[in-house]
């Protein structure tokens, strides 16, 4: 008998339709013969609701008594979902964060899972009922007080009691299909990856792919687990984030997939004194605005003029705040101007096949030059290669990019419907 | 410093409106110097919102589950109300059932407190703060397992809060000005109690007063609590429910106030033979449907004919199972038929005056029949006297009685607008 963890999104769950089809499929894992551990977020507007609630009785809603709220949402969700299984014919219990144990820091909206001890959990599922756990949250191991666990709380939810409990997979489902080689709405032959590394997702998903969230990919990787991003829509098989064991021999493809970002901002320092040193005061005055800076290039002067210009993209909601900061401490770090340019994209190629082919960038920039397309910024890890250009020439690129690295797939693939949630 | 609990039902944060208003309330007690702990009941229609959910995806929705649900509720109110409280400056920590220390037994939707052991609600008023605790919800002291209380469990919940913590008063908010002589929408002359003893409450509340739930009152009776009920529209002072010392003098009217109750039926066994052990049968079968038996009257034969009457009244809804376990014991029983009568109207006068008069059932009797009006069942207890007449004429007879008891105010009294709830 299989331990299965299987985590369902709001989107699956939006409706009483949807908690009954939800519940049906988790009835169908069951009698397959495998116990069952079911993650659930909260129903579709449910959070959203709450939010405007607090809205109405507070200026700025926030901290422990907003987790308390929004911690509402689960509840509800996972109870009908017990009701529902009942309903079937097979037997259910619920349980809070705090009951499944998911200890956390105390940083409200935000916490970390420090410690996941889900005893209740397993003793339910020695006497035979299906688990339900809530997903986002937990409680301050210190306080006691209720926690949420920010974005993607509820992946992370479900991947940390897959690894405390030892389940064979943590089966994540969605509205798509599964991981895809690109966004099919920009490929029309972009097709679903049957099997990835950890490793390649993670750098797909900080590279913008938006199915997975990287905390919960790393924790998963970090322990071992096993996931399988499919739908909940059809009973098609989607994709395997595995975590192959060192020497373990994975056919491993060049490039396993591209994601495009148009999130970003680039934002350069013109005429920063070319000494050691400056870059630093610069990402410090950058990261007190709590930025997350992404790719960074530093163009040293050309000629012998001490000077140079560092350039660094940031989400596009970033940018206010550092360019005022950088433009507060212009003495201290001693530029000239700043620019400012929101209309970049970026272009990341990932791939395990890289580590051991010297030829890859060779080839995306060949392909790229061949159709007359400009690459501003370059940076590369392991198993990718990143590249920023022009943001209207970002689907055209990738087009380009999928077909030359022979990623199209017979015919078209499914149309991606979801919202990547 | 002074500590006072405070207890906010459905009707008062209905809306964001109403939870400002009440965060305004707790404040300005707050700030007259008080430690505050308040109990509040989710918000206005949510209860209904949740059992439609529930209803919508399980066919007999009840149990573990349905408790877990339905305490999403009162999260969502105690978290807003704290939010609310912290927006006027002050600060609030909100505490589910469990937090609280609400120990009950296992039976959902209608369990009982155990224990009550309010350690973290005591170290947040140590420590400045306003504790805002979940009403209606407790936790099984042995499973773990979220509880209901079920009816009135938001007032037992503020009444057991006050017991633990030593609280100098309860105060109930309603919608209502306080405790009435009698239900001010039948007696315009109707006013406002300004003190009653728990005795004199549970008696009203048991003969059909619906401000407040016998099961707090009977609690804040055990445990010396004092209840302030009034309303959390205006700033008047509502009834104080108290609990006199033995021995203490306390002026007792000899009529506190008359309820009436439309919401039962009459079942007359006929001819039921008259030896011992006949009403124990009768009674055992009736009890076995789960029915509230009220008052009993049994006509023994007026000539030595060997059979007798027996009449009792029961709650309208549990008429049809009691008819029909009688039918099925008609041989067991031995009567001849059975008559429903669905016209009666029950009026209950209550006063702890009533011990030292004897009076009070002569001056009921004589007004009564001064105006015309016949009763057909009568029962009393050491402070009450409830007699049945029909139904139709039960306002006219409560206006006749509250008069001659000199209770009408100077004036016509506040229009009582509420549900009671």
């Amino acid at each position: 008998m299989a331990l299965i963890v299987q985590k369902y999104g709001g989107s699956s769950v939006a409706d009483a339709d949807g908690i009954k089809r939800v519940a049906e499929r988790i009835v169908e894992t069951r009698r397959a013969g495998n116990d069952v551990v079911v993650v659930v977020s909260a129903m579709g507007d449910t959070t959203d609701d709450l939010l405007d609630l607090a809205d109405a009785v507070s200026s700025e809603p926030a901290g422990r008594e907003m987790d308390m709220l929004l911690t509402a949402g689960e509840r509800i969700s996972m109870a009908l979902l017990a009701l529902a299984i009942r309903d079937l014919g097979e037997e259910a219990r619920s349980y809070t964060g705090s009951q499944a144990g998911m200890m956390t820091d105390e940083k409200h909206g935000a916490a970390r899972i420090v410690e996941v001890s889900p005893l209740r959990v397993r003793a339910a599922l020695d006497q035979g009922y299906i688990a339900i756990v809530a997903g986002f949250q937990g409680f301050n191991r210190d306080s006691g007080d209720i926690t949420t666990l920010g974005r993607g709380g509820s992946d992370t939810t479900a991947v940390a009691l897959a690894a405390a409990l030892g389940a064979e997979v943590c089966e994540i489902y969605t509205d798509v299909d599964g991981i895809f080689t690109t966004d099919p709405r920009m490929v029309p032959a972009a097709h679903k990856i049957d099997r990835i590394t950890s490793e390649e997702m993670l750098e797909l998903a900080a590279a913008g792919a938006k199915v997975l969230y990287i905390r919960a990919v790393e924790y998963a990787r970090r322990h071992g687990v096993t996931l399988h991003v499919r739908s909940s829509f059809s009973r098609n098989e989607g994709t395997l984030v595995v975590n192959p064991k060192e020497g373990e021999t994975v056919e491993e493809p060049l490039i396993t997939g591209i994601a495009a970002d148009l999130s970003e901002d680039k934002i350069t320092v013109v005429g920063v004194p070319d000494v050691p040193g400056t870059a630093a005061r610069i990402f410090t005055i950058v990261a007190k605005t709590g930025a997350n800076i992404d790719m960074i290039v530093q163009n040293a002067s050309t000629v012998n003029t001490g000077v140079a210009d560092i350039s660094f993209t940031l989400p596009k909601s970033q940018v206010p705040a550092a360019l005022e900061a950088l433009e507060a401490g212009r003495a201290e770090v001693g530029f000239s101007t700043l620019q400012h340019d929101d209309g970049i994209g970026k272009i990341a190629l990932v791939g395990a096949g890289m580590r051991t082919n010297t030829g890859v960038s060779a080839q995306l920039f060949t392909a790229l030059s061949d159709a007359g397309i400009n690459i501003d910024m370059i940076s590369t890890s392991e198993i990718r290669i990143s590249v920023v250009t022009r943001a209207e020439i970002v689907p055209e690129a990738v087009r380009i990019i999928h077909t030359a690295f022979d990623l199209d797939a017979e015919g078209e693939a499914i149309v991606y419907g979801g919202t990547g949630r």
